[in-house]
């Protein structure tokens, strides 16, 4: 029989319903698992050799030595060359009419390129390679924080064309909005429901409930855990979360950045192996910019594989329907 | 420069931003154009002849004297083979570990098989055929508005592989949940809200509002309008609004379901011309079952062409980037 399941931290019901496929590792499919190969692409213009194909860089991380957009380093760090939202414009909302509200389009969108070459990906880089990754999304975070036109900052991986990624090489996005986005505002108001009903984090609630029931728990670190949460949206939806109370990801020590890097590295290692590299998003979700939710926020990182297509049915209800149970999910990947 | 639009009705920021593509026909593709073609597939459990391949039929519009079950039929409901929800079941909310909720998947997961046939598609069908889709719609939603277990109806309709569908011959679906989704109880939270401050209901603002602007508005006919909304999510968004105030699908009269029919072929006819027969779900959006929201709520059915893929931002956020401006889809699509 299927079942509804509510996540506390989204409010979401989701539907399992196991009997519509069958097996985790059906999921596999043809495709063949990548090994990482250091190759560099002639006209791909994240690699190296190529930096004039890009907008001059914000930041990288390179060779004692080397110039700014030159070859030489191993992270780079640039606008994008389409962005969603650009740097200038005005805050003001404007009326179309008296009743529709809308706005200039201003924010930031860059890209971090995570490596020179090409044909490699989380999951199959060096420990130290993604640990640099990590380093990098906070200080671009920790930047765009100080321009007090940005409310959000949502930094996010696509990989692979079925996630929305139009460029191979290994590459991570981050977009700063001028609005608080409506799902972060209900996580937001859901968190501070629950800290009011019971004076304690609803995700330090979650961690415990999910370390004491062990079964949806992938990867227990010191820092961190790795978990299908309970009411998972779509099959292998898996939830990194840092085990210390902190509502804002660019708080995080270097520590905890370089502890990030390797347990993200691991799990979407698991993805990589047992589901024959799938394609997913990524996002780190942490509190607005300008708000203190230090009691009862709470960031994390949340991988969401897209071996399904959401329908009709999702788009009219906000619900998903999801075809793997998050117990038998786990079971797969703490195996591989 | 690209704008940040708000939807009054969601509550939505859309962030819209056409320099990232440039021409609404550029969506066309390569893809063909196709005809209606009247042909029964050997193998289609959906075609006619082939009824022993699917569940006991729930009704069906048949010609006199024909059996259940057998040919003779030019619209046909069958129970979903696969359903995300199922009859039976007990509706009380368990808890896993004194934390998680979650309830047996009860509810109901029909498919409305459009016609006996295979090659064709609303856009293309006949007026009277669509017509009679819509009257299928009407009488399950109010047959299964009987059961009190039911909180909410979605009827839906994913068209293409890109949308979600598993097979191409011409269906619908509709599915009963024991709870109200998220998306639902946000639009009427915010209906609700309007009518509190204005004494009027949002829907009704919105399409006069619209047809006051003009310039978005693709159909308009006595009964409804066809519109692409200020703050539309992706590219070729439409909205079908009925004039006249009416929170429930299920309460509109057959003259309704006959235009509906009529204006749903129209506009579904402009995206399968002028986008080459694009991927896309539309749903109706009504109000929940057990509630009265009489004054202030409005049901309509959105469509949304799958032409682009929604990434991680989208994920994170609940933002959309749209790379048409909606002035510029209707422009495009009234010319179709």
């Amino acid at each position: 029989m299927s079942e509804l399941r509510q996540n506390p931290i989204t409010g979401d019901w989701v539907i399992i319903s196991s009997k519509r496929r069958s097996r985790p590792d059906q999921f596999a499919e043809k495709r063949e698992v990548k090994r990482s190969d250091e190759k560099i692409e002639k006209f791909c213009p994240f690699c190296e050799g190529n930096e004039s194909m890009t907008p001059p860089e914000i930041t990288a991380f390179r060779k004692p030595g080397t110039m700014k957009n030159t070859p030489g380093w191993w992270l780079r760090v640039i606008p994008n060359k389409f962005p969603a939202l650009g740097i200038v414009g005005d805050l003001t909302r404007q009326e179309e009419s008296d009743f529709f509200r809308k706005m200039d389009g201003v924010g930031a969108h860059e890209v971090i390129i995570e490596v020179p070459y090409h044909n490699t990906t989380i999951g199959i880089m060096e420990d130290r390679q993604v640990k640099e990754i990590v380093l990098a999304y906070r200080e671009r975070f920790l930047d765009l924080t100080r321009d007090h036109r940005f409310q959000h900052i949502i930094i996010f991986r696509n990989r692979g064309a079925g996630a929305g990624a139009s460029l191979l090489h290994p590459h991570s996005q981050l977009i700063a909005t001028p609005v608080v986005p409506r799902d972060v505002r209900a996580r937001v108001s859901l968190a501070s429901l629950h800290y009011d009903a019971n004076g304690r984090c609803i995700y330090c609630d979650t961690i415990r409930e999910e370390l004491e029931v062990g079964r949806r728990v992938i990867v227990d670190t010191a820092d961190f855990i790795a978990v299908e949460p309970f009411a998972s949206c779509v099959p292998f939806e898996t939830w990194i979360l840092p085990k210390k109370h902190n509502p804002s990801f660019g708080s995080i020590s270097s520590e905890e950045c370089s502890s990030l890097g390797i347990i993200l590295n691991q799990v979407i290692g698991k993805l990589h192996k047992g589901l024959a590299d799938p394609d997913y998003n990524y996002v780190i979700s942490t509190s607005p910019l300008r708000e203190d939710h230090t009691d009862f926020y709470h960031w994390f990182l949340r991988i969401m594989p897209r071996l399904t297509t959401p329908a009709g049915f999702e788009m009219g209800s906000g619900m998903y329907i999801n075809t793997v149970f998050p117990e038998e999910a786990a079971e797969f990947l703490q195996s591989q």
